[in-house]
């Protein structure tokens, strides 16, 4: 069984946005007991992740974890194109990932209870960003 | 044809515990000859990876390497509510990954002669860490 | 629906090689309407990605910033049974990834505009590489 469809997200610029309650939604609607579902960005200049959900403080820390390893206007990166946060964004994406995939467990996501779902954009505009969510499994 | 179970894992803190032989075995016991083995890890602060089974100094390196990027205590961190290694741990969760999907081959992982599957544990305590395993394909 | 192949890459030493159209081809010809084109490869020292296939300069900064990451002879490391660009090789593939999931959507893989899917060469000789993929889904 199959089921796919594409959430489009308005950003606010750099940052997290959770997506964990939408995604349930969706699982718990599609009547799949065992399977996956798969989360797809369809950009390069954010990203997809699973982090922990109860102290806001741990995605300020990613934050500025990011900023140290890739900060915006890093003199190493020549593309800019679209400004200081253009290739910063690109590594970003790159290493923190862009795609995920979680087990269906029982008709339900099978995450653990201290992790969340989250887009994480990574550029300082806000951003449309588009989500492609694949469901498989057996009844 | 799906196949879905959990694994518990005791780590002695910090390092490499080798899964491949389990999920080799659970692989070959499903009966499906080509497909997907999907594994979760259910918790923020430790990882799943694959990487070279042969050398043991390269999972050595690569734990230096993981100290260098984030160290315990690092002062750009102000999340430490389970200590001086709890947001080192986070991170290195994310960068270095939590999930893994290994194609199935033959009936078999579809693994490299070089590659071996790991839980990486980033807490310095030892742990009880779940790992979904999901099993999809075709006999 | 289920179809696995094997794809070899000869590559020219550290770099970019785009796989894009090669795998779209594959998918296209699958006869697969909805499912997911999962990419696996049976390697520890290169890597798969998905980044920006517009400006080749993106890619010149990733591989700069792999560089100052993880550059060949850094002393903290000690297995270079095969180079100073050995370990740096694995620390890489690990960090920037070497397995992806991409849906498939209406019979064509879902790519955003500007998303490519990269083979990253991490060594600096010229190597061959084997990539399983494995597509899944119904017509």
């Amino acid at each position: 069984m199959w089921r796919q469809n594409e959430i489009e997200v308005a950003t606010r610029g750099r940052g997290f946005h959770d997506l964990t309650a939408q995604v349930q939604a969706a699982v718990r609607s599609a009547g799949i007991r065992i399977g996956i579902c798969h989360l797809f960005l369809r950009h390069t200049s954010a990203g997809l992740c699973i982090t922990e959900n109860a102290d806001p403080q741990v995605r300020r820390d990613l934050e500025r974890f990011a900023a140290r390893l890739a900060p915006d206007g890093d003199p190493l990166f020549q593309h800019d194109a679209e400004g200081a946060d253009d290739m910063a964004a690109h590594v970003r994406s790159l290493v923190f990932g862009h795609e995920l995939s979680v087990p269906v467990c029982e008709g339900a996501l099978g995450l653990g209870t201290w992790q969340g779902i989250y887009l994480w954009e990574h550029r300082t505009d806000a951003m449309r960003r588009r989500i492609v969510v694949t469901l498989t499994g057996e009844p």
